[in-house]
């Protein structure tokens, strides 16, 4: 995987869009931003006036007879990506195709398997989505500084590169370059096990009373957040890259069945270690995600200041947060069942930590660790 | 399970707390804020100075010769609660004595081998806790608003049972009662669940190339963040509650061994309802899920705004939403790897949506959803 230098050639346009859900609309909102002219398409028709109405362009119906797009961006469900790439190639002879499928090696190998013309493609992913749905979802900013990986096959001409290059940093993505098959191998492991792990957990709580369930806490949420994600998607990006996702999934087998074996006798030699081992484990793998802009991991210190919840608290914390002069790094609100305080959680950097829980002690906030 | 009401007499005093972890320590800090006399005790000295010295109370071994608690809090490590309870029975003859391990039946079933007088006993479980351990990270509001367990014996007198209230009442927690097996059964699917399953998710990430790791997103941050927990206070929690964890994993397994089944042949008739009913149970399950403040799942409407990272610009919108009038229900910031730009979720009662979009847009926010 390469970085790619940020100063870059924008694109021109006219750009069409072919796909108009959640994330076509909002590539189409992005480039609007930038004055680019944005063509629509989507084969349900209720869709791309959706896309239409909230600016994400205009619907291809009313281009020019003539019309020639600089670039065909293929965003329809990941099923019929390969098919839609092919007759984008043939179709817009000039231009350049890219598609923003989640999954990349099987459609690489459907556009290989049907003699498509690859110099003028290069297949993405935008790393960047909601747990919503739909043209209604989309936003211009949701690729901002989020990762956007481009899988460029080896006939692809430089110029190809170049536009799906812009294409990203257009919509202020930050690019990064790979296989397919290392991207497919890195988003089974980041995002596809774990969207199915949440899955998984959720779906347990589905016959749970509500008094049990009145009892979770920030855990459970955190852990099942993802779980709300949209069926019909995730049953193509999984079915796409199965082979992949099976084989990690072969390892959690195995520590399952490690785990069950060792729940099923727990006070047999060796079991506490076992356990232990397991979530020593969890510990070392959870401490090598990077933090918030790409920091190392674990880099900021944390205090938590109790809040009433009554408007204004939040804001006249960061108000004066800010008067102190340390700049926020992240910010998470605690949960509380039933009761109206809340505690926010703040990052700061740890030089500035001391600091910050004298100033607000002294302006009589509680500040509780 | 049954509430408890909320107008209640306070402890009086002096209580004993024996054990100064996170917990002990912490109930010490909220106990002081009401003038309680507070003694603490822990086999390890540095533990119990600590505590002492974040003003959690005074030594034990400082106490006068007749020191006659009203109330024992046992708080050591889960796998010698109940000795510490039975110990604290003999040595406090007119001492109401709890236990705050967060598993309950088998502490009661070793109490009851031992003979115990439970008359004076209930067991408790304050459901709160961080992914970090020792007195240096207790902090005295760490129940508020927090969910508080009872599980009185069949022995336990009313008296006994309305100091154990008073206990979690004085710091803020809210008090559920239920029977131990109602209890742990109801943890070992909202809390120990989750852990063990984040801890596998997070494990798999161990030997995973750091280019691959730039790439992961929010999901893969919220499924594993309870990952970082304290291993050796979680191999007691699950040695405890073995039998009822690992019927949980049982189906867990069945259900993980489903999705191999249809990942092994993607393309098999009937896969992609497999996988579509994966995903739609973890969507039932997760919609049942609790929001904040004990209300029903999701009440809240949701809109983004995207914020420059340069400090005061978070204290800004949030004083600009309270000026508008509304009430912020939740905040999460979403992290951006590499950049220094920032999405604000915000959630607001649904009727307040529309209102607050308008405001801030007319203030200058870029409102992005």
């Amino acid at each position: 995987m390469t970085g790619v230098d940020k100063g870059h050639t924008h694109l021109r346009g006219p750009v069409l869009i072919i796909g108009t859900g959640l994330l076509g609309a909002s590539i189409g909102l992005g480039l609007r931003r930038w004055g680019i002219d944005v063509v629509l398409s989507d084969t349900s028709p209720s869709a791309e006036a959706v896309a239409q109405d909230i600016g994400a362009g205009r619907l291809l119906q009313d281009a020019e007879p003539d019309f020639a797009p600089e670039l065909v961006v293929c965003a329809p469900p990941p099923d019929v990506t390969a098919a839609v790439v092919v007759d984008a190639l043939k179709r817009y002879p000039s231009a350049v195709v890219v598609d923003i499928a989640s999954i990349k090696a099987s459609v690489a190998a459907e556009l290989k398997a049907a003699g498509a013309d690859l110099s003028r493609y290069v297949g993405t992913h935008p790393m960047a989505g909601r747990e919503k749905s739909g043209p209604v979802a989309a936003r211009a900013e949701l690729f901002t500084s989020m990762p956007w990986v481009l899988c460029p096959p080896a006939d692809a001409t430089g110029q190809a590169v170049k536009t799906a290059q812009a294409l990203a940093l257009d919509l202020g993505a930050i690019v990064a370059k790979m296989s397919v098959e290392e991207h497919d191998e890195t988003v089974a492991l980041i995002s596809h096990l774990p969207q199915v792990l949440s899955s998984l957990v959720a779906s347990r709580l589905q016959d749970t009373p509500p008094q049990a369930l009145s009892l979770a806490g920030q855990g459970l949420r955190d852990v099942t957040r993802i779980a709300a994600s949209d069926p019909s998607l995730w049953v193509q990006i999984l079915g796409a890259n199965a082979s992949r996702l099976v084989d990690i999934l072969y390892d959690v087998r195995e520590d399952l069945n490690r785990l069950i074996n060792t729940l099923e006798q727990p006070e047999a030699p060796g079991s506490r270690l076992d356990l232990a081992q397991l979530m020593s484990e969890g510990n070392a793998g959870q401490a090598r995600i990077p933090g918030k802009h790409g920091a190392p991991p674990r880099a900021f210190a944390e205090l938590t200041v109790l809040v009433d919840d009554v408007p204004g608290q939040i804001a006249k914390l960061l108000t004066e947060i800010g008067a102190v002069g340390v700049n926020l790094e992240d910010l998470r609100l605690e949960h509380s069942p039933g009761q109206q305080v809340g505690m926010v959680e703040v990052s700061v950097v740890p030089g500035k930590r001391t600091e910050l829980i004298e100033a607000l002690t002294e302006r009589g906030w509680k500040v509780v660790s």
